[in-house]
């Protein structure tokens, strides 16, 4: 795999908010053919619009978090004008939605200058980006275009990798914005429960799913976190980590692991260990249990299920082959292992917290493996395997509600690859915090 | 149905802890044959020890504000001591419960006096107190001892309801404590969930089941439910009902329900409407879906047989044939029905309080027909429609997560009839202070 792009790191605040969108524009011509594919509905002009209005205002001095900052939606999300589809064909005929999805709405009161709505897995039930009616998104880490940006916030990573965007908004009920973002080398963020609001989202698992933010690095994501919780944000310690401890769970992290990430990840450890960072391995059977448990328990198929009984009526053939049946089998779930499973996640989420204890993060890769070709998954039980596979590291997460990011792997060099951090419930911003610092220290090493 | 026993109405304080106790223990010796069904393990000689106890702090001066109420314990609570069966042969070998629930060590540590254990539906998956192991429970106000007691909180209420208790604590999963308050003319209050502690509580549905209290009149509802949350009492308003709202649900109240119920029923309102109180009528129709979703989605069902999975592969003989094969049922609850029917319920709370408005409570009787005799339930069928029609009109309570108190009949004329008063999600307290008025005010008249 080839990793020629640069991704850009210009700041609108310095070099004016119409000039920054207008680089950013540039670059999606330039890129067209991923583009294309990544951005299904555009509004150059209008953000042009917003652009230059940011500008005035703050040249009257008003203040504004991310006053500049590109921003792309994830097709989930209601955004004002636009139909929001799921990246189907089931909803293609839907009313637009009348206003934005309040995370929207938030993101761009803050000063976010929306230009697109992204692609995506249908209905968000996916973690490789697979699309079989608006196409199938690539990494830009891979020049020839083989290898698929990951799922299912897709689009919402080539955006950001391919400096089209600064900000993405995603979702994430697997993983959905950490594995595309580590295939795109960027970075994802999965919020604890309620940090941000979900009213406007179209949900794949009521349960499980939370809006997730994709942007450049994990100090980007920490600056849209503290300009949506209102946070102020202090700057970044010391270059040395000696007042950070990780766990590594043992077998977890490395079982399954394909040989380049865990040579990645090793490296990245070693690094960590080597700035001071306390790395403690230990066996963690939580976290490979909760993903066992919520699949057992049919929790995100049941759901969908509810959500989509109407629409699988009135035309089943209307859905992409490798969703609709997979929601369809959500009709078969038995109540008392649906419940079963949820109160078991319970008590999970109550021995990871435990054992994290006072660490600061638990450390594995973000996904087992390098990003396969779209022609590997082809043959649909290899896609199955694959997708399964693909969200074996980060699923723990959402079953336990924990907030999580994956930082991009090309701080060390430019290749797909995430480093995964989880921290305790409710606790995002010091995840937050860590993340930034270890990227500021890794990259200066 | 004859209607000859007595109810003492005695306050400890006045004639002492264990002058009070005697008295009780002298009543459960003169009704031996109905006490012996109610209650399955006494403990006379420690119970006296504890009045005299409280008699001796009283003395110190020691406030406590339920010294010397004698009380009772479903058998669904843990109780030092004893082994918490759930009125079940299932469990008879389990090992006896170390410590006691929360909620009965509060109520002893407030002043009652614990004297016995008492009988139950089996597992508490019935309301009409039919148990083929430990027998059924009548109640008290048929002499002639043919008729049940109501259920599943049966001993409960013969206990309160012969004098033997003070105060029964009781659960409540679809009317378990009101209804056997109705059938035996005694008080049986549901308070929101949450608002009393329910660990130590054998549950039946997790998402239903909450403690409740059976007492002697709904005054004495209110000082318990007082001494419990620490809430200051204030005497009551005078005798007028002029600030006091209610709803009548047209068709809801009366549809169904049998005559001499419809004219208590009606006769009540005639009352309250006479002493100032406004009453509106008009159509709930959330009321009755609440309980027709809630069993579409086989939600208790479904919960139950995750409490009783492994009991009923070791021995599904050992379940009483009323209750182990509707618990077996809910295997085949499908998880999309069961969420649906949550998500409904949600929605049906909302429509609920926003046609409560300000009004106090939502009147109906409490059951829609006089107690069945036992014999008239031998039939199997007989018994799957009686127990059905029984909780019809106060499942919604439990369904939507309110408030609700059944006020004894006999207030009126000795019969087992109900008065039943649901009120708003949390606002326990408004309720009560209404049902104690209203209960003051019936008496007067």
């Amino acid at each position: 795999m080839n990793h020629t792009v640069d991704r850009p790191s210009v700041d609108p605040a310095a070099q004016g908010c119409a000039s920054h969108l207008r680089a950013c524009l540039t670059r999606a011509d330039a890129h067209a053919a991923e583009a294309d594919v990544a951005l299904l509905v555009r509004r150059d002009d209008a953000a042009l619009a917003d652009a230059v209005a940011w500008d005035t205002l703050q040249r009257g001095a008003v203040s504004a978090p991310l006053a500049g900052r590109v921003l792309t939606v994830k097709a989930c999300f209601d955004s004002a004008g636009w139909i929001t589809h799921a990246g189907s064909r089931v909803l293609a005929g839907a009313a637009p939605a009348g206003t934005d999805a309040p995370l929207l709405a938030a993101l761009r009161r803050l000063g976010a200058v929306l230009i697109a709505q992204t692609n995506m897995t249908e209905f968000a039930y996916g973690a490789l980006g697979v699309n079989s009616h608006f196409g199938t998104p690539t990494t830009p880490l891979d020049t020839r275009g083989e290898r698929v940006a990951g799922g299912s916030s897709s689009g919402a990573a080539v955006a950001v990798a391919l400096g089209i965007a600064d900000i993405s908004l995603g979702s994430d009920t697997s993983g959905s914005a950490r594995i595309p973002a580590a295939f795109c080398g960027v970075a994802g963020f999965k919020p604890s429960r309620g940090r941000y609001p979900d009213a406007g989202m179209r949900y794949l698992s009521t349960t499980f799913d939370v809006p997730g933010i994709l942007a450049t690095s994990a100090a980007a994501c920490r600056q849209v976190d503290g300009a949506l919780t209102g946070r102020v944000e202090s700057p970044h310690a010391a270059a040395s980590l000696r007042d950070l401890c990780f766990i590594v769970p043992e077998r977890f992290a490395s079982d399954g692991v394909d040989g380049e990430v865990c040579r990645a990840f090793d490296d990245w450890v070693c690094r960590l260990s080597a700035l001071g960072a306390r790395i403690v391995c230990k066996p963690l059977a939580c976290l490979a249990e909760a993903g066992a448990v919520a699949r057992a328990g049919g929790i995100i198929a049941a759901e969908a299920f509810i959500l989509h009984r109407a629409t699988l009526e009135a035309g089943r053939e209307l859905y992409d082959p490798r969703v609709g049946p997979r929601i369809a089998a959500g009709a078969q779930v038995l109540a008392h292992d649906y419940v079963a499973a949820l109160a078991r996640l319970q008590t999970l989420a109550a021995q990871y917290h435990a054992e994290l204890g006072e660490a600061h993060a638990v450390l594995t890769p973000t996904v087992p493996m390098l990003p396969p070709t779209i022609r590997e998954l082809d043959n649909e039980d290899a896609y199955l395997a694959t997708n399964a596979r693909s969200f074996r590291l980060t699923e723990f997460a959402n079953r336990l509600d924990l907030p999580s990011i994956s930082l991009p792997g090309d701080l060390h060099k430019r290749r797909p690859v995430g480093l995964l951090m989880t921290g305790r419930r409710g606790d995002d911003a010091r995840l937050l915090d860590a993340a930034a610092r270890i990227e500021a220290c890794l990259s200066m090493t």
